[in-house]
């Protein structure tokens, strides 16, 4: 079991039909997954900057790296790939104009991500409601503070963004008794967890009922800045917001004044336009703001899941049936992240 | 509405048969309260240490504070005594013996913080799961550090206490996909919620299985200690206590014992066997224990819903009808803290 990953690697005798090019990302996926892959197929493990080698012969990458940049700079040599599947859910650091336009089916991870973001954003809720952040403080300073707190059954949430991962944060709230609203593309009637879904152009409308309002949505163009000042504005005085979607959804900057003046109670934020966060940025020292590096979708296990998910596509592929998670390269929409 | 207090407190002039003796808890009780209270009868609020002007006269006692020492110590002189409403969920600080052994009723709060608690315990829950405590530390010391986490669904939580707070924290997990155990007083089948409900004697079999145990039993002397060092011994290795019930179930020297050992991942304390926690007591600087001041049944509103509490048991009262809410004083048990 341990020489799995060293035969992958050692295997670069040419690629056949049964051979998958797997793009790790920094390390090595897990032994178990290799595995997995092994049984299936046979597996090419490389880094990003060895698919140069190999890019002329692949017809199937599976990437773990959020990023590819080389697939990007060796893509005239990528003659014969006809499919990528990802092991994220968001595949805004994988597209560029020429995959997006080629005839490269992309698919994604969705499925695997859903459960453990829906719990992590259900965390920090419960954080800002129980006021928990101000209890570790109070603790580090030996400090007897009791206080009362509010209720989270009742409160009122606002998801931005009804794809899988949305979707599953809403079902868990409502399941805690939060009055749950989501925001789509398009709006739509008789959604059998939300029963109405507003539309994005109603977004505004929206903000200013919301107790909590989370940030699921991918980043897209129409995406990029959709929290702006406007629109923080627009939230309900004493509001939270909590972005476990991308960064750059988010105008940071309007975001830092929206809590300087008070207007925001606090923000959560698992992601951010630049990541790692500066070590210099104001976020990291407000005390009504929660920073956790990029993490809120990685629970244990995740990467078996992942596996899996390609490995069924894989048996698909070969039976020349429909793959699952086909993300639309146009919109950036599909698969495990997404406002359908 | 400002003057409803003022009058009520320089209403000394004698009890009537409409007179009720509000004992109040430091401040007075919010003003909404106090108007319901005069919409039912002639409340009279009083101090712990005026309670022995009064106490000759008192037929009815609607109890705020958590402890009210000079009950005991006017006992002898609390002839016409019949019926004490707590607007507590736990008795413990109430109770002594004269009362114990007297025909003297005793409701509580019951329904006023079951929903608050089990909130405030899944937050709890989620911040081991998340590790969101080791998120506020490196977000202090402005450090970006991935990890990975657990999910809270499949977990194994036991609840040790099946009186409506437990039953509360428990069936508000399961709906999180948490796999929940519960521990009663006597064993018993067919449970609506739990299916089978498990004794207090299978307690060290039962603290085995889980990854997390929460503490929501009253006090009595049957519980003290209950979870003592061969229980701790008992619990998973890895395993997460939390106690929102009483301090002293817990032994907290055998669970200092547990953490420093490495043998326990963590444990989240909203009580102590004595409250305020000393400042030089260990548990306030561990990394691996949260310290919150008593507070966990203590949302927003909870004062008027104990008043309404208070309410319908008059009006049941004056008509003669069973109160709801009785503890059973010789358990200890009854009401919204217990294990039947």
């Amino acid at each position: 079991m341990e020489d799995v990953g060293k035969n992958i690697i050692d295997d670069r005798a040419g690629l056949n039909e049964q051979s998958i090019v797997v793009v790790r990302d920094g390390e090595d996926p897990p032994e178990d997954c290799l595995a997995i892959l092994a049984n299936e197929a046979r597996p090419l493990l490389i880094s990003g900057h060895e698919l140069g080698d190999v890019i002329g012969e692949a017809e199937i990458l599976f990437v773990w790296p959020f990023a590819v940049p080389s697939l990007q700079s060796n893509w005239a040599r990528a003659k014969r790939l006809k499919w990528i599947q990802t092991a994220t859910a968001g595949v805004d650091g994988l597209m560029f104009q020429e995959l997006r336009e080629s005839e490269v089916l992309v698919t994604n991870a969705r499925g695997v991500f859903e459960s453990a973001i829906a719990e992590y954003t259900l965390g920090l809720l419960l954080m800002f409601t129980k006021d928990l952040l101000r209890t570790v403080r109070l603790q580090q300073a030996c400090l007897w503070r009791h206080r009362e707190t509010a209720r989270l059954g009742g409160a009122r949430l606002l998801v931005v963004g009804a794809g899988p991962i949305g979707r599953e944060v809403g079902r868990l709230a409502q399941r805690l008794g939060v009055d749950v609203e989501i925001v789509a593309r398009r709006r739509r009637e008789g959604d059998p967890d939300f029963g109405t879904v507003r539309a994005i152009e109603e977004l505004h409308d929206a903000l200013g009922g919301a107790d909590f309002v989370v940030v699921v949505t991918p980043l897209t163009e129409g995406t990029r800045g959709l929290i702006d000042r406007d629109a923080i504005r627009a939230m309900k005085p004493g509001a939270y917001l909590i972005n476990v979607g991308r960064g750059a959804v988010v105008d940071e900057d309007a975001l830092l004044v929206g809590l300087q003046s008070g207007h925001l109670a606090g923000a959560a934020l698992d992601v951010f336009e630049h990541e790692p966060l500066a070590v210099d940025h104001p976020f990291w020292s407000r005390p009504d703001v929660i920073v956790s590096p990029h993490m809120s979708a990685d629970a244990t296990g995740w990467q078996r899941l992942a596996t899996s998910v390609f490995v069924e596509n894989l048996r698909r592929w070969r039976r020349g049936d429909a793959l699952l998670n086909r993300v639309d390269k146009r919109s950036g929409y599909g698969g495990a992240s997404g406002a359908d």
